[in-house]
């Protein structure tokens, strides 16, 4: 078999990929390769236990594949010939690229935690009958503890706390929750929304062993506490799915993820690899960072899928800000770029900016809700660093309008005069627009 | 009297110039000169009849002008002195500036239709007592008629629709309501609500009398037809307030509105204009443009009170987008810089994008609804002229994140590789963000 362009991976980075790869290049035969007969949203996993009540609701469509003329094979890669421009799959075909891309995900990770074999003891794997048996658990259980934090584990924390009658506890082993993508204020703000909503938190403890017989009945702590568990949930992190690209002969980077340049080529050539299996850079330091986010990848996928046969260098990867955003028991919560203790962290002095207010002005209107948000920049050449935004939904759209001023480059000066489109019942009042009033108070402390 | 910075006008252009003042220069005496005692949101008077349900929680607070240690005075400006520097009041008192910021705002435009004096027809003056007398004949009324399907005249229909029992009609004499500002399809979407919600609009028409004896009872149209009212709105416009200024000697523009360059100064020394009196330019033409938001009044404030004394390049006002936002039924509607209509009527080549997807993903969560994104671009410099759209609330902060891309010269591949941060209960899918997708479309279609 033969094809021009081949994709290996059929989450949001494989099909944005293909799609990408049709538009520059109307002629091409393309076809995806996918190990799974249904593709599970990742995002949307959390809410396969209430809010979509199904698994079902959360499949990504195969119709932008067939709108785009990509051919959709179910088979398993299970080598590479990168000499021959040759894929092996499982199921004995062999399939000749000109082009090929890897957007083969990341697993969860594992730690050995005693215990963690026993029956009850589940992972957030992004797989369509893995996740139907969970939630059939889910369902029936009473004591659910969920292991890890970060925001799959409190968006699955705070979605449980939908399903009546169950206990749910967390787990984080640092000081607070969400705490490596936000600052102590916004983090604080979304376990005060969790305990709203009856979710126990123990931060700054680790899992000494998952107790019980066959089946998990209790989590204990390092401190001794035992939290009665009937459903452990792991959502400790992810690693990239490096071995097909190792056993291949690419570069694969110490800490994980294949080797990418800024038009996300791998050491091959041809071959290019793009989402939650490729390296992943930092925006300001190109450092690398283990960021895993479906909109990463869909950056990273479009980049990819128009620099196949011709590079562009009006688009190359810039590096990752990185910008994330969940909603907490109604509370969203975005950032983009660095905190400011990770901005400190990281070296740069820093200028910091906050503001709050209303949502809608008057802010008497029935329904209004605060919005707050938080700029970090640099001391330095003034530039935004960072951004934290919370408050209604709307917030979601402030974190990309931040995004959006730092891949600019955009100062407090910048930011102070900016033009903006303001209504009673959509935003903030033109007088105090909260991105406005928080470049001001940073200008005011330089 | 003597005053270092005096401000005439307290709406927001006049609270603005005069809580930036204070912030650029902490020593300074401040005084606010302003005609009310009590001052009106211009943006809420649409929403005193339902959602408000009162003027009074429609006041501007004045607890920001008492923490910038700003002295309200209320009283009127009789006659300006650039000579001496000198302002006189109504209520005899004469205050000597060192610079004077006036902000005095615009008012209704006033047509001569035959009956118009009628008791029964009102217009929306920005004074709390008149306000409240409407609000108290309104919510009396049965037969409310709008004239001017402009986005007040469009809020004020909407806003009455929450009363029981109302009738309502709205009359314009342009094709479709709001298409100075929006193109057809959206303004068509925004009818489409105000129908919903049993307004009746009468486009292509002018009103040729007000009938009735002392109290209106009728609106005749120029094609006979006789809509039977007994509340009139005349929502057809604002003018500038320049006649303090002209008398002043200050030079003033032919189709109105107080001369100022891009740093709100006027052509008498240290005099500066901001908001509704003073001329507004346009961002991409430089030509005279009648917008009167609130928005724009509070940037240009900001200008004028961070280069009071001294000139900082960084503030300039570089015209304005005339970026607007409002909500019909439920239905956020917003546009920024040119619609396609009238970047062609400027003379620009255009490339138009396009874009529609759920708000959340995946799109069977309960409560998904539609965003609508169209972006026009420049055919010759690939720059994004203007955007427009149109869905939940968060589409009022699409447009402003699409603001900040004009502003920043952005094109569509600038657009096509943005970093976004999504979700699935706030954004759109990564894979088909619309800001991205609709840039897209415009690349294809070159």
């Amino acid at each position: 078999m033969k094809t021009d362009i081949l994709i290996i991976g059929g989450g949001p980075a494989g099909v944005v990929a293909a799609v990408t790869a049709r538009r520059n290049n109307p002629a091409k035969e393309i076809i995806l390769v996918r190990d799974k007969d249904k593709s599970v949203i990742p995002c949307g996993i959390p809410y396969i236990f209430n809010r979509l009540d199904s698994v079902e609701k959360d499949l990504m469509p195969d119709a932008p594949l067939e709108k785009s003329k990509v051919d959709l094979l179910i088979d398993k890669a299970e080598s590479i010939n990168v000499q021959e421009k040759e894929v092996a799959l499982e199921g004995g075909k062999k399939i000749n690229y000109d082009k090929l891309i890897l957007a083969v995900g990341s697993e969860p990770i594992l730690v050995p935690i005693k215990g963690i074999e026993k029956k009850g003891v589940w992972q957030v794997k992004k797989d369509f009958d893995y996740l139907e048996k969970l939630r059939q658990a889910a369902l029936k259980a009473k004591d659910a503890v969920i292991i890890g934090g970060g925001f799959i584990g409190v968006e699955i924390a705070e979605e449980l706390s939908g399903l009546e009658g169950m206990n749910i506890s967390v787990i984080e082993k640092l000081d607070h929750c969400l705490i490596t993508t936000l600052d102590r204020e916004f983090a604080e703000a979304a376990e005060e929304k969790l305990r709203e909503r009856r979710v126990k938190i123990y931060t700054g403890r680790t899992v000494e062993e998952i107790g019980g017989g066959d089946k998990a009945e209790c989590v204990k702590l390092d401190n001794g506490e035992r939290i009665p568990a009937d459903l452990v949930i792991l959502s400790i992190g992810s690693k990239p799915n490096i071995s097909l690209a190792e056993k291949a002969g690419l570069e694969v980077k110490e800490r994980g993820g294949i080797k990418v340049d800024e038009y996300m080529r791998t050491s091959a050539p041809d071959v290019f690899a793009v989402g939650d299996c490729a390296e992943t850079r930092d925006f300001f330091t190109g450092k690398y960072v283990p960021v895993m986010l479906a909109s990463t990848a869909a950056t990273e996928a479009r980049i990819a899928g128009a620099n196949l046969y011709q590079l562009e260098t009006l688009r190359e990867n810039k590096g990752t800000l990185g910008s994330f955003a969940t909603c907490i028991g109604g509370l969203a919560l975005g950032a983009t770029g660095f905190t400011e203790s990770r901005a400190k962290t990281e070296g740069f002095e820093v200028v910091v900016g906050a503001s709050e207010c209303p949502d809608c002005h008057p802010g008497s209107l029935p329904g209004a809700r605060n919005v707050k948000i938080k700029l970090v920049f640099s001391k330095k050449s003034g530039a935004l660093l960072g951004a934290q935004a919370m408050g209604p939904k709307s917030a979601g759209e402030l974190i990309n309008l931040l995004a959006l001023a730092i891949q600019q480059k955009m100062t407090a000066h910048d930011l102070n005069t900016l033009q903006i489109a303001t209504h009673p019942l959509l935003t903030a009042a033109p007088t105090v627009y909260p991105v406005i009033t928080a470049a001001q108070t940073a200008l005011e402390s330089c």
